[in-house]
């Protein structure tokens, strides 16, 4: 357009490299400023050692919320190999809600359905498919699991990272920390690698996300308590050539050969899908014992100088006989034991009582890979612990009110975890037929733990952070994976339509990840009763007095039909003056229906800045002294 | 887990930085390596000047198919101020197929209604909102308009070309070109805005991108023709405070006192929505004129000089009453004048008769900003030009084949666009009332534009490129801008699911913007016939034999209601060794219905690389020496 005058703000050219979302406000003091992060002496608020992906996914948020953070990681290569491979649709909502899911989508491979594979009967084929079904067995916003390297997706963590100011420290190895006392009262002692030089850095709080290994857990006196078995597994990431219609389902595959779970996998740079196959290597029918030094142990190390590759590959075209399986390019293989354990404690205090040192991830639980969860539960740890870090340092929650809940909470899910893998693994590593195993047994282990393996069934316990309270206005005979409020879970997505502009949009997106807590209000059908326009406008006026600014938001729901059938004019007017965008109406009705509240009655939700459900409430209870205040005055700071 | 043996292939720790697509295949020789991409005399197979939506797109395109390409821009800021602030529907398509729609959606703002304000009648207040409607009035992939600055959307696609290894020379002038034959017969004179040193590079190509005021235009001779009326307009990017109801909606008001466009905005980093106003500034009913150095303009000259932030923002204040309207931050303000030019060519041919020098973006039309079209036009002559460039300069096209229909394809939009733009602007311009303007008028125009302003409707006429037949398998009585197949239109977005794997999937993210050509072949519901198979066959078996191996894909729907009823065995084996991943099936029911097909016969599409149709038969024409293999052989390089 011809325009003949001009004039621009002079913010308008930062805006280059887009938006990012802001810190949380801080109230305590500035960390001090290092002359150079790992210069001998420098000063951090959290240390975190290991950038695998509970450790990036800890430094990322930590990032975004502005906290000052030195990830620290031996390795140099900027992508690890091989190991995990698979998103869970609960730990997708979370990518989505951090705006990397179109990347992940885009560069990795969604599985959705999942094929049995039996040996035939008389007469039939001596491989036959048993059925083809849902792999996500609960509802989901992604009903799939992702197929992508790990090092792919803490690459991606790691870029967004990078935009908000940091970067992993690599080539650093972790010697020891000490307890030393006083403000940065860890000292972590570091070492570069390509140079040699030995130096150390004090921090508020260190965190070990280095893997089985853990020198920081070692360091903690943390033993891994657990069960083994000496089933021994190949896993080979290749690229194939079969007639096998289904490779492209992910596949249980027990033959009478062997067992293998086929996974589809992503597009490598040649264009190629990879396929990844684990495969049981022996027969072991009486191999489970309980773990020590034992004679089960010994047995398995010496039985397993004899894995090869090509021994794999042997067996992989020996138990989908009679289909033909060429290897056109194997990418990755390795071979393991089953083994789960889970650390004693997920963290150390000092001598006042405050933890000091977490770990998360690998150095937490070591479990068998097949169900995929172990990138999922140490991202997930990650993104648990990184919120509650953030407030104790910012002073935005009272003083060691959330970092308690951190292996509380994530100590649970990994026994959890540990249990479902025992049963998951052992049923696949025996033949069908064998100690009575059937289809239908390894189908209902599959179907039932849906809910835990998708990421979206995890449910936290009761704390200070998880209120559970049951109220009239919720329809409890829901079952809670298919989307009721429940306190500990986190929040279910549905879409909505957004008032002020008639928007379709959806739950999860008008939440994303900034840290902040919100009160989601689902006002009943008759909002216009003036009993119920007295607690919101409580709501809204109490908000920004009683916490920190910005801290806690407000997120309104109606129930009509229609955003037609509503005028702001309905509401008290700091809804529209201050929180215009946080109001909309369940205009398909599946809002209330999926959540499972009552419309004549409504309802009130906490959500914790991880997108899970602090508690659920009736709308009674927004009032003064009432139990929503009462929950966010444990957890967060009062002004 | 437990790992105790491990092995990787070298290229696994390359893909850190995720996948990019592979460039096109290249038959001619590569470019000479230059000692420094602007280094005196350095060889490029096209300079593109200017890095605005145009000729970012363009440089984008040229980068991901593997052209040597060097993009300059005068303007050394990263981002540009103000100006075209919307994408179309079309436009977000496109975004989605380059993997770009996310971090668009994430930065930018979504709108999907407009409101119509209008002078209330007796006894109404002063202002009515006479209706309200979806601003996308086509069915489209994102039936939105996504606002966004022009200088930001032009960064994310700048961020991918970088990933591509391109990047803009930026504080580069264009100063003159000169045609002087040989192998880069374009010889272009730049001058470094810094150092003032001024060196010429050598192209196979030029391209004027650079806005308006082409200097790339005015050397080749080219003059923009047109008309301009003397309607004055001021526009304000500004963060409102207001109880107007609408303010999150884009609404056309025509007050007593003015007419306004408001256009809700993206957030800025204050975390505050912005808001665009544009305003009329005066009251000027017989305006219109014809161009030339006449009257209007040099009257208009002399008014405009009066134009200032406080006389626009009183305007906006008194047309929106008896509403409060309070201005928070202003970001960005301008005045402008409407006028409608079109370039009287888009290229120019050097004395053997081949286009060597192009212009695209305002270079070529300009127009008034309140439809939103300038950005995504000038992106679409860019995403028109690229594959024809690359096809050329690779070999892949016969020579001269595709270069023609770049003008002859854009310059016909650009007559409509500015013809649209015509009429729409001045029943903007005039009030309610005036040379009899209803509401009903208004609002008729802009819903019957709804096809070309949201760019899904856009439809190229009959070329070498686009061969326009009827086949009776079409439903002819069918709206085409409702997604019937049809040549010379954008392929329709409707779900399948793929069959290899059952996964849901989209249309248009099956075929990524690669730059492949694509046959569509959507089999009939009886395709076990003989009489099919022969022809998918004779496809399947041909196209990599005819073809540069890749540059052509096959893509085959089925209409069954169940992937469960489709084998691979039914098919011929090529399907399932080579083309397993482009094998869906209409489950849904939507796909025919919606493109048009009749299930008892079928239908084969050719598609373009930039997502146009390019011809679309009766499946009887996949034959040797049909229609199919006519098309292809007449624009794509045979072996």
């Amino acid at each position: 357009m011809p325009v003949f005058t001009e004039e621009s703000s002079p913010e308008m050219l930062q805006r280059a490299a887009g938006l990012k979302t802001p810190p949380l406000p801080r109230l305590t003091p500035c960390p001090p400023v290092n002359t150079a992060r790992t210069a001998d002496g420098a000063k951090h608020e959290v240390v975190v050692v290991g950038a695998g992906p509970a450790g990036i996914m800890l430094s990322l948020m930590l990032s975004r919320y502005g906290i000052s953070c030195l990830p620290v990681e031996l390795v140099t290569a900027m992508i690890i190999p091989g190991q995990a491979d698979g998103l869970q649709p609960r730990t997708l909502e979370v990518l989505r809600q951090l705006g990397l899911s179109e990347e992940v989508f885009t560069q990795g491979y969604a599985n959705y359905r999942v094929a049995f594979w039996n040996p035939g009967g008389p007469g039939e084929p001596p491989l036959v498919r048993t059925c083809v079904t849902d792999d996500v067995t609960v509802p989901a916003r992604y009903p799939c699991k992702l197929l992508l390297a790990a090092g792919r997706v803490v690459n991606i963590l790691e870029r967004q990272m990078n935009k908000y100011g940091n970067s992993v420290e690599r080539g650093t190895d972790f010697l020891k920390f000490e307890l030393v006392g006083g403000e940065f009262p860890v000292k972590v002692f570091l070492r570069d690698v390509a140079t040699g030089r030995e130096y150390s850095v004090f921090a508020k709080y260190l965190v070990g996300a280095d893997g089985a290994h853990s020198k920081v857990r070692e360091q903690m006196g943390v033993k891994l308590e657990g069960e083994s078995t000496d089933y021994l597994w190949g896993v080979v990431d290749a690229v194939l050539k079969t007639d096998f219609p289904d490779i492209r389902k992910r596949c249980a595959i027990h033959s009478n050969a062997a067992s293998i779970m086929a996974i589809p996998r992503e597009m490598i740079e040649n264009q190629q899908y990879m396929t990844r196959l684990y495969t049981q290597l022996e027969d072991n029918t009486d191999a489970t014992s309980s773990v020590g030094e034992g004679d089960a142990r010994a047995r398995a190390r010496a039985r397993r100088q004899n894995v090869t590759l090509p021994r794999i590959l042997e067996q992989v075209k020996r138990t989908m006989e009679p289909f033909n399986v060429e290897i056109v390019k194997v990418d990755w293989w390795a071979a393991y034991q089953i083994g789960q354990r889970v650390a004693t404690n997920f963290s150390l205090k000092d001598n006042e009582g405050t933890e000091r040192v977490f770990i998360m991830g690998d150095a937490c639980h070591t479990h068998s890979p097949k169900a995929g969860q172990g990138m999922n539960v140490s991202m997930m740890d990650g993104y648990n612990l990184g919120w509650k870090l953030a407030y104790e340092l910012l002073g935005l929650a009272p003083q060691n009110a959330l970092l308690p809940s951190y292996e509380f909470e994530r100590r649970d899910i990994a026994e959890q975890l540990i249990a479902f893998d025992n049963t998951f693994a052992s049923k696949f590593s025996q033949k069908m037929g064998e100690n009575g195993l059937s289809h239908e047994d390894f189908f209902k282990v599959f179907h039932t733990a849906g809910g835990f393996t998708s990421g979206c069934g995890i449910e936290y316990k009761e704390s200070k952070v998880v209120e559970k309270t049951m109220i009239p206005a919720l329809n409890n005979s829901l079952n809670p994976d298919l989307g009721l409020l429940r306190a500990g879970r986190r929040l279910f997505n549905v879409p909505l339509r957004r008032f002020s502009d008639d928007a379709p949009c959806e739950l999860h997106d008008v939440l994303p990840a900034t840290g902040h807590f919100a009160v989601l209000v689902m006002l009943p059908q008759n909002f216009e009763d003036s009993a119920v326009q007295e607690k919101l406008e409580y709501l809204l006026a109490s908000l920004p007095q009683t916490y920190v600014r910005g801290i806690v938001e407000p997120f309104v729901m109606h129930p009509r039909k229609s955003n037609d059938d509503v005028e702001w004019s309905m509401f008290p007017k700091a809804l529209k003056e201050d929180w215009e965008w946080n109001f909309s109406g369940d205009v398909s009705g599946h809002a209330y229906e999926t959540l499972g509240v009552d419309k004549s009655m409504g309802a009130v939700a906490v959500l914790r800045p991880d997108g899970v459900l602090g508690g659920v409430y009736a709308l009674e209870e927004l009032k003064p002294k009432g139990k929503v205040e009462n929950y966010l005055s444990n957890n967060l700071t009062t002004q």
